[in-house]
């Protein structure tokens, strides 16, 4: 093997770094010039990433300004989205300048709690049932092992789900502003020692995947995970005609037949159009967990025809955001999130409801575009090679 | 609503990107500096984005160096990985050391396609039949539109799944190197306007979902998109001790309970611990489609006891890469590409078998931290805020 | 069109249905001998089928006795089991051999309630809002709603899930000894026309498939519908050996293979070899409903070498019965539920426990003889042809 | 232990079934005397069950006559039907009335055979490898190794589902007009021992549930098993409003929001009102086995206004019926199987569109009750306590 010394650096300061990348140009042969030019202090990242040799650098461009009316988010946004698909910001523009001429989006939070389910390992059947009895009975000691662990979140809700030898029990925190997964393991951690402590079974994983992070679950389709979001517009019969150049009985008839019966057909968790681009875009502009997209993923969009306007909602199971932590604190994905008045505490549900009102533009241009029959053209004109 | 002119600006030049980013932050009040430090001519990405005002900048580290014996991998690679989720990176070559040390990862590709599948309006039953008909009967056309639409991929299998007044045909194309979305969907255009002419039969959207496309889709989990790549590793028992601070048995034990049976109970498509975030990090560095994590996320891990040894493995359906066209070109991510020997064509089963080897490597030293359950406390030292 | 005069006969005699035997064999040509010959009187399944004929007779075998310790079934049981695959009966009666010589089978009901959601349509998003408050300060009316249409059955539990212009509610009930679909159904349309007197959103259907009766749906699987049970055993690695002619590490590796990994790779909601079969030949025989086979397909069978000994459990999410009401009082049924100690009031959850302890021997058995590579056997000896 | 001893006398004659049903009326305490007034020789049965003691009965109506055009059935039949459910077989039967009078259902049948999927043990990737390209590279032998075992089945295809230590190959056999299950064990089983013989493999389980028999699973949904089925039937609008009392318009919004968006979010493999009724019902008429409802109930049913007249269609994707074999010879079922001229070699096509056709008339009958609010109503009126 290549000597890999240079390597072994595990610094976080810019000479580390620098040092770093040089010992992997040289084993690797490649010239890692681009990665090299970078804008900040890698010790900013220190918390972010291990064996930093530089960044990549995402183009980011921004859709909007799209008028949103909702519970977190009242006013106009330019959203910045960072993506290297050409026409999707483009298309998600236009989405946005129709919605916007059609009064705005509105949207709602309707829960908010992320999870974290450890697995047990119990003796049996009885066994599961006396750790339930235990702790449905010490809620209090639940709480405070909880509590020791952070100031920032507590626990909100508990399900049991006991199978054989193992018993799933999946906590729902409310974690402010902070998207919540690490708190919330932390914490399960704790609670999951005070259970073994008292009664005998053993944690044997923190996650017993009944959470679920960053899985197409359909427990987070159901029954939520992070924010339960929708968001929806009317556009009116002219503006379908005149700015989308199909006709809302066109675009109800793509949704029915591609993200409806398409989607059961191919058993899909969601029914949507692309929603996991706008989400990918978002998420990666403003520093939020990209592999979290697939909760974005289990969208479901409607279309319905109105009085001969265009109904279109999209409801979000499972949007998994923060405002603070993360990667929300790095220096251009904090200029993202100040773009959109998102950073730090007290914008999560806000930010939230960006998403949701991102992806219903998104999926309302895509949809009216294969409706007139265009995503071939587009992507032609536009496009990537 | 704000004067929003200086937001209008379509053009490509980087003195359109100034000056259009200043016109985001007037309008948003936002200071963008680490957005406009970017170090590549935003010509470079006009067909990769609209509306540039700068980038994203994501922390760049590595893991490994790994060796592979795949079928087009073979060697040392050290892993381009981009994140913001700290510890991530070492945890993942904390796993290819350990694989390294137990000889490698072995991995196959075992099918390779990019599948679109547009839905068709028709009559019912007895004019999908012959819409069916006229297909089979006339392949030859439907390979001479796909050719007038592309000379690098061609047309490799076709099913139908006719429903009611709907008719959806899924396509799957060799797309030689390109990740391929954007041919396959030209190309599937290109052949319902011939279907479409000698038929009747009108098509309602070039992709019915039944492709399905950066959605969790059992279609895909089951019959494959893009690349079909499995990984797996023999780690010897002493190893798992010694390295990773368990045992076989706790592993297995741990993969058991969590990918497997809490994976069935959460009606989740795939069972892997983490698959998602190795596959966002190693597709943002490498300039693949984020949104296509979701694909990634229907990995299945198994782990067995093999003579006491650590058996592991990974079966990834719908690995969807490409290592010409999209994000490859843009400067950071064809030297990230260039790090595993992956830039150009020729190149797109090595990345596919990269990926499911880091994959791999991530799988195995969460589900080994958990087992030993360290993963709290692995977060609590080098984690998160 | 042949006369269909004497079809018409609505009547429930005895009388009438001779008479329409007599034109359905007239009209169809076939000889109905068979099927008249039957030994009630018709007028008792007057409510429970329209245009009677005769019956059709479902070969009626036992299994057992079954050692049960279970909440509500304790003691030994005969099992009635009507069906005509052969070797069942057999096969199960080997599991149930087994499980009595390890000390039988324990077992016990998680959860219990039967569900019914409307689906109510509304304006959009706000007005979902204002319904969902309504509702929830409303509950008392809400349950005077209910107690209107039931002296037997109450509202536990109610989750909202809204979309767009729909706004599903999903009722649970706790329906007493009656499976309670019909209950169900009736007090949920009473609660839907008080919520559409007071709140302007509009009953589309009693059902919005949320339920979700008799369709394979996740949320059954994840949150229960009807009873949630379990049932276990430990079969000493003797027994293993002796009985059933195999190893525990053979039955834990067959299990592991087929329910975990290739129910997980075939997009399979629960994980069993067989399930349904015990499920429908129990449910036949004791006047269940046997589209509700369904809800006991969902199964988890896991296998687990503890010690060397066989433990098995089954974990049944949506056991959906009763032991009145529906075709509980027909005559054969009403005796084969008085085999077993369960027909009339009282008896529904230790019903469900039955349920579970013989899926669990029907699990057992059947694993078994895969891992002895003996099903094709089996078959060959005992079976059809 | 009471003594059992009366109960294990294993004869198949009527003397046999009479003392074993009197050891039962012992053992239990319950007098079995319905149960005991059967109609034919139990030794007709003897491949059908062990231990039989009687008969279940269950109430046979039939529902109809219905108008038929399909490829296989074609021609006016009354459906038998087997149910406990009140207003079931009305229900049915105005659902035929009305298609009848719109001029009959249309059907057709998509693919057709039957699936077995063992599970191989392997050593790896390339051993799995090796394999496949064996089986490949010997299909005669194959071929002749299922030809061995079975005059009537025929090997049509084969999908190979490679995973770790795990190989999963699907086999889809041609089985005539037999059900099928029982030939497709038996020469899978036969094609697994030439392939352990050859490569090394081992068969863990003769179905690794891949296949997948009585699971919901998605794979048969998309790929088919047995046979994939579709009716459908266009009513004219004046027929929805005379005869079902409700509007185009409120159909197709019921099966929208129901089946369609309610299927969805609640994870269902298909999108159905009550399928499974129909299924079960025509099954246990006609001696098909109960517990392939499950494939049954995965049925899609759309509704779509065209040209204001209400259009329906069941997709049905695992019809998996015979009408040799299995319980099809018993004398009732037999006579149910004639009455529907589908006894006997040559008829398991036009059976599985008679199925088909009936599930059209049951959905078409339920939505519209629904769409105009009568559910609840309809069952207090025919409806059961």
């Amino acid at each position: 093997m290549t000597d890999t010394n240079g390597l072994k650096n595990r610094g976080k300061t810019k000479a580390d770094a620098d040092e770093r990348r040089k010992a992997a140009e040289e084993y690797t042969g490649a010239k890692l010039e681009s990665i090299s030019n970078y804008g900040f202090d890698p010790e900013l990242a220190s918390k972010n990433i291990e064996n930093m040799i530089g960044t990549v650098q995402i183009p980011l461009g921004y859709a909007g300004p799209m008028t949103i009316h909702g519970e977190y988010a009242e006013g106009e946004f330019l959203i910045p989205l960072a993506t290297t698909e050409g026409a999707l910001v483009a298309s998600i523009s236009r989405g946005m300048s129709v919605i916007n001429a059609s009064g705005g989006a509105k949207t709602a939070v309707f829960s908010d709690a992320m999870t974290r389910a450890p697995v047990l390992k119990v003796d049996g059947i009885e066994h599961s049932k006396k750790v339930m009895d235990w702790i449905e009975s010490h809620m209090d000691e639940i709480d405070e092992a909880v509590a020791s662990t952070t100031s920032h979140g507590s626990l909100v809700d508990m399900e049991f789900y006991p199978e054989g030898r193992s018993l799933y029990v999946r906590l729902s925190f409310d974690t402010a502003d902070a998207m919540g997964m690490n708190m919330a393991t932390i914490a399960s951690e704790a609670v999951c020692r005070l259970i073994e402590k008292n009664t005998g079974a053993v944690m044997v994983s923190v996650s017993g995947n009944m959470c679920s992070d960053k899985k197409p679950a359909a427990i987070n389709m159901i029954n939520g995970r992070g924010k339960t979001v929708l968001a929806e517009a009317r556009i009116p019969k002219e503006l379908v005609e005149s700015k989308l150049h199909t006709t809302t009985a066109a675009v109800v008839d793509t949704n029915y037949r591609k993200n409806l019966v398409g989607s059961s057909m191919s058993g899909t968790l969601g029914a949507n159009a692309h929603a996991a681009n706008m989400v990918a875009a978002l998420y990666i502009a403003t520093g939020q967990d990209p592999a979290q997209v697939v909760g974005g993923s289990m969208t479901l969009t409607s279309c319905e025809d109105v009085e001969g306007d265009l109904y279109i909602c999209v409801r979000m199971p499972a949007v998994e955001v923060g405002t603070v932590g993360g990667g929300t604190s790095l220096p251009c994905q904090k200029e993202a999130l100040e773009m959109i008045g998102c950073h730090g505490a007290g914008k999560a549900r806000k930010l939230s409801e960006i998403v949701a009102s991102t992806v219903l533009a998104g999926e309302l241009s895509t949809l009216a575009a294969q409706a007139a029959g265009q995503l071939g053209q587009a992507h032609k004109a536009l496009g990537r090679r």
